[in-house]
């Protein structure tokens, strides 16, 4: 099928762009973008033009901040192209449930990705919790914002020279901290036996920022989770669970998992070949795979928290 | 049938008792509250022991700040009771989504309740905007909080003197100015024809509070709503919608009703009665009516929105 990216920065560069080329099912044949394109591939820097001069394209995958999305992705299930979404998949929940009726109506496929879903410690640890009562768990989720939310534009040429830092982040949209950390979420509520509830928060902001650079969430009053993008050195993602039968350590965002003691046994970390992979099913099967979870418990987490100011913050 | 209240603060004594005890369907037995009884009404301070104790009761409803709902809720609906929830339902979305299930796991009706929209001008105001066009709206949403959100627990004694602030409001799970706005958002989700989401929101906080004293909203791009709880004087609950055919006027929280200029008569505003007449007709037709809409983008405004900070408020 052929397929266009939409947004290409950091992400749609490091993964969306090797996997699709890597991938038979898909021919990537243009991306838009107000700036970025990749080398060999048609690009467009206007939606409308893209949409009318290229009626070859069957599905669009959406790699830009949430809070641009809404209009395109509903021009674009109106012309009759599929829809993919990267996490997060929208700004907002409303947005969400207005897509996914959308996408229904016009009988097309819609897919929010949450890549970390597909690390290869998450289907084992979500078996293994299946039939256990969860007691407590901490979850970890620290990097540092300026190692892996700064884009090198000149990546490519190798010339090495104009970075651009991710400020949008901090805008309205971004959901600041939970960037990163609703990757530890969606681990969450896909690997939890129970539903997730946040029953309470706490979110940071720099002086300077309207979206939060740390926050510590505890969910059914048990799991304490806590993210922080000020975090110097090597990043943090791991989970620790503690059930009533035994133990479960998931580290490196789910691409190391060891069970009592024990490291299982993972092979590769293949995240973005696997959605690209469920994306050809999805449309295949006529179907949609719509999970707004995650992004709800990011809103509750806003909705309820209290707030802290913390010294400003600048790349 | 037997009801019993959960909560017995302002809104309970107000609206809801009245509304019972007028009311053929029902017959209110009991009160679970901390603080505050009915006078003739059997009390309870322990919702355990309220449960064991009364298995002559069908139907809770609910009027405790929305925070500390959810574990009783659960219970009542696995003891086998019909739950009716005050608006705002639940403190968060995850919260509403797991009660909607286990309402339908164990059979009973839930109802969340949006007294507003039982007001007199929504359902004539709906039919008229059905085939218009929205070109804008303008939603005010001004009152004193000393004024709607101070109890007087001495009330019914006549002795007048014990005065409870709702510091709960800025507590997490208050929502702040959305306690009352969300009656306003309530309504914006009842009469417009098309689906709404959040594009654009601010929030002010009080240096000394955790949730938002004003707010401004903005809608689908078009509809302005401003809310605010620092408003001195009488308050101001009104929406002015111009469409392509014409403008409409809502007053005083959908109670008063202007069409092209034109007042029409709307008879007397009955916002608790129907709800009531509306749970009985829930738990006959075996059915629940759960509406997240209101709180969704609430929880959107918080996700989305932008911070200031004003000076401290004290009650």
């Amino acid at each position: 099928m052929n397929i266009a990216l939409v947004g290409v920065g950091k992400i749609a560069k490091a993964q969306h762009v090797p996997n699709i080329v890597a991938s038979d099912a898909w021919d990537l044949v243009a991306t838009v973008a107000l700036e970025g394109t990749v080398n060999g591939i048609d690009s467009y820097t206007n939606f409308d033009t893209f949409l009318q001069s290229r009626k070859d394209v069957e599905v669009v995958s959406f790699c830009l901040p949430a809070i641009a999305r809404f209009d395109y992705a509903v021009k674009a299930l109106r012309s009759g192209l599929h829809v993919m979404l990267e996490k997060p998949p929208a700004a907002t929940i409303a947005e969400m449930n207005y897509l996914r009726d959308f996408a229904d109506e016009c009988g097309r496929t819609l897919f929010t990705t949450w890549h970390s879903q597909m690390a290869p410690g998450v289907r084992p640890a979500k078996k293994w919790l299946s039939d256990k009562v969860i007691k407590e768990a901490s979850v970890r989720w620290f990097e540092d914002i300026r190692q892996f939310h700064v884009s090198n534009l000149d990546e490519e040429s190798g010339s090495g020279g104009t970075k651009r830092n991710q400020d949008w982040i901090f805008e309205p949209g971004g959901i600041g901290v939970f960037d990163t950390g609703i990757n530890a979420i969606s681990i969450l509520t896909e690997i939890m036996p129970n539903g997730l509830r946040v029953t309470d928060a706490s979110l940071v902001y720099p002086e300077n920022r309207n979206q939060p650079i740390a926050a510590e969430l505890v969910l059914n009053s048990t799991i304490n989770a806590s993210f922080n993008f000020r975090h110097e050195g090597p990043p943090v993602w791991d989970m620790h669970i503690t059930t009533d039968q035994g133990e479960i350590f998931l580290e490196r965002s789910a691409t190391i998992l060891t069970i009592d003691g024990k490291k299982i046994d993972l092979g590769p970390s293949q995240e973005y070949a696997h959605l690209y992979k469920r994306m050809a099913e999805l449309i295949q099967a006529g179907e949609s795979e719509v999970n707004l979870d995650p992004l709800v418990l990011v809103a509750d987490a806003f909705m309820l928290g209290t707030r802290e100011v913390s010294n400003a913050f600048n790349f």
